[in-house]
């Protein structure tokens, strides 16, 4: 993943069924995890005014200026965004039911990224059988 | 799942309870997740006073009014609901040992409702031998 | 565990990996999860400006006084903990990949305790093979 922005919101459901489909598991769990500490992978709605919605929210809970608020910002400046990744979450796990994501009407998974424009990975694990 | 009111918390403990034992596995992992993106699953204290508590503070923190606040809001009115359902978590992963969950002492399985009044779902997956 | 103060971070890092060589298990998945309801396992960095960082935050979203404000602190004086166990999550699910956590650069596993000075347990499931 790279984000042009700091702060980006990334749909990444078709790239695990990709994986899915890869692995020929029809039974069993999938875990899905931000490899790094300022992201996350959470299911949610694939709508934009939500994800905005996200974004003003998160700054009222977890602001990122000023970045003297934390003491985590010394040489870095992204306190903000290990909390926000806390309140998002790092991981889901899903389970994998007949070859295919068992997903309700509307869950979607997504990469939420909170310190962007840099690389960075995404885990896809599947156990089962 | 179908609650009488917007917000509601049911304990589903004695559910998963039944599918762990209808499964047959003794040794394994059980994930719970909600299956719509409005509501959560998590373990915490059956305790109606801490129901209360929640309410109080999850309207404090995403509140759902007034409704015009969040761009989610167009056609719908549950913005604070995709919200609050963040915060308290989609799903749990609960270990399956001797053929029982494998709870500390006041551990129990909450179903989170944040937008109800309509009939919902909740998955429950085992996996293990 | 048994933590000094009410709150603290502990690096479990090196116990889960214990765990991990003993089961002699390569692929697969480990759950880590706190048994009780006013405690956290989570991964994020072992920094300990942050972590003073999340003690600020944490009192800022779900503050522990005055007692009386909580309907959960009849008997008890900790919904503050049950409030801030929800925001830094219960468990951690981690993938195993040729014997080791698979893990990004910089993520670690912790407890976090919110109402601590006495004993409580963290559970570590292995499933692979």
């Amino acid at each position: 993943m790279e984000t042009p922005h700091r702060r980006d919101y990334l749909n990444i459901t078709v790239q695990v069924e990709q994986c899915l489909a890869e692995s020929g598991i029809s039974e069993g769990l999938v875990l899905v995890n931000a490899m790094h500490i300022t992201s996350s992978v959470f299911i949610n709605d694939d709508e934009s005014g939500l994800h905005k919605d996200f974004e003003a929210w998160l700054e009222r809970l977890a602001p990122e200026k000023p970045h003297s608020q934390y003491r985590h910002n010394g040489f870095e400046d992204n306190a903000d965004a290990h909390m926000k990744r806390q309140l998002m979450g790092r991981e889901v796990v899903v389970a994998v039911t007949g070859g295919r994501l068992d997903f309700g009407p509307w869950e979607q998974i997504f990469y939420g990224e909170y310190d962007g424009m840099r690389r960075k990975r995404v885990l896809v694990k599947i156990i089962g059988e």
